[in-house]
């Protein structure tokens, strides 16, 4: 009996699950399916705390999180809050870098490409105009959104490049924020 | 001398304020341009943390929070992460629902709407293979959001659909997540 083969890791990323996952979703393309949820509850003025626990993936509801993760939103005084959490539009920019991370970590391991540090800088220009409903021609939401990152990594300026063009084609938030996403509202009783 | 008006405030936000911060703007559009900032910083696997403190608003550069907020993510061990923090597309929920709280309070209260409770379910469903690049012809983000909201205020129904329109047309995420932003990337070094 021999034993059983180490799992290789690599940028904190387990390859061998990583890879195990892909051949699970090509065998049972169903596993993919995932639904997140998250409830959020108004708080006075500005503020709301959202409670994130549960999710829908792999067939499966999952049971890893024993206790909610809690965020908590507000505004800073110019907007009229009393700054308990960061604001709605800041939580975008957590959002997209934080996915972005997740992008390069998890495919820079992929390809067997070591990453020692990786960070981000984001800013979102908006115009109050918007939000407010003084024109029609403002957008309530960014107008656009500048990223910019530094990463030190075990592959050549080439390979990064090329890594961050595959990045921005697979990322889950990045595509949310440039593309359009059916939303519907429903009031319930 | 008479004694200063008192600021009228509903909902916990205070209208005064708000009426105000609406007639500077007509007065000089330049208060409404808004840039928001957030740092992310990769911290191993697939756990970052982001600071976000700082941003221009009203013709100055906001001092108000003396100290970061620090929000954490990661992803579940499903998805190769240590359950450090909820992962980037949860975040993109919290986001949006805590806009539409910040929207829904404010204009009941420039209506004179008083809202006693205000809370949301939203749930997005996502499909794996865009993120693991298996498929040209799924996206990497959400397909569809679906958000059921519950409010009880002083306010007819009609009243409550005449609001959650507005507030649908003028909520910055939710236009960022239903319409395209413009984002750009850059590497530093």
């Amino acid at each position: 009996m021999s034993a059983p083969a180490e799992a290789v890791e690599l940028n904190g990323v387990n390859v061998t699950q990583l890879t195990d996952t892909v051949g699970a979703i090509q065998g049972d393309p169903s596993i993919a399916q995932f639904r997140f949820r998250a409830r959020t509850r108004w708080e006075g003025g500005g503020k709301s705390t959202t409670e994130i626990q549960g999710f829908h993936g792999a067939n499966a509801e999952d049971t890893s999180r024993t206790e909610p993760f809690v965020l908590t939103g507000d505004e800073p005084p110019v907007l009229l809050g009393g700054n308990a959490g960061p604001n709605a539009v800041e939580a975008v920019l957590h959002a997209l870098t934080s996915c972005l991370t997740v992008g390069f970590v998890y495919n820079a391991a992929a390809k067997g490409i070591a990453v020692r540090s990786l960070d981000f800088e984001i800013e979102g220009e908006l115009d109050l105009h918007g939000f407010l409903g003084l024109s029609e021609d403002v957008r309530p939401g960014y107008d656009r959104i500048r990223i910019r990152y530094r990463v030190d990594a075990d592959a050549s300026d080439d390979e990064i490049e090329e890594l961050c063009h595959y990045v921005q084609r697979t990322s889950p938030v990045l595509d949310i924020v440039r593309n359009p996403v059916k939303v519907t509202l429903a009031r319930v009783h």
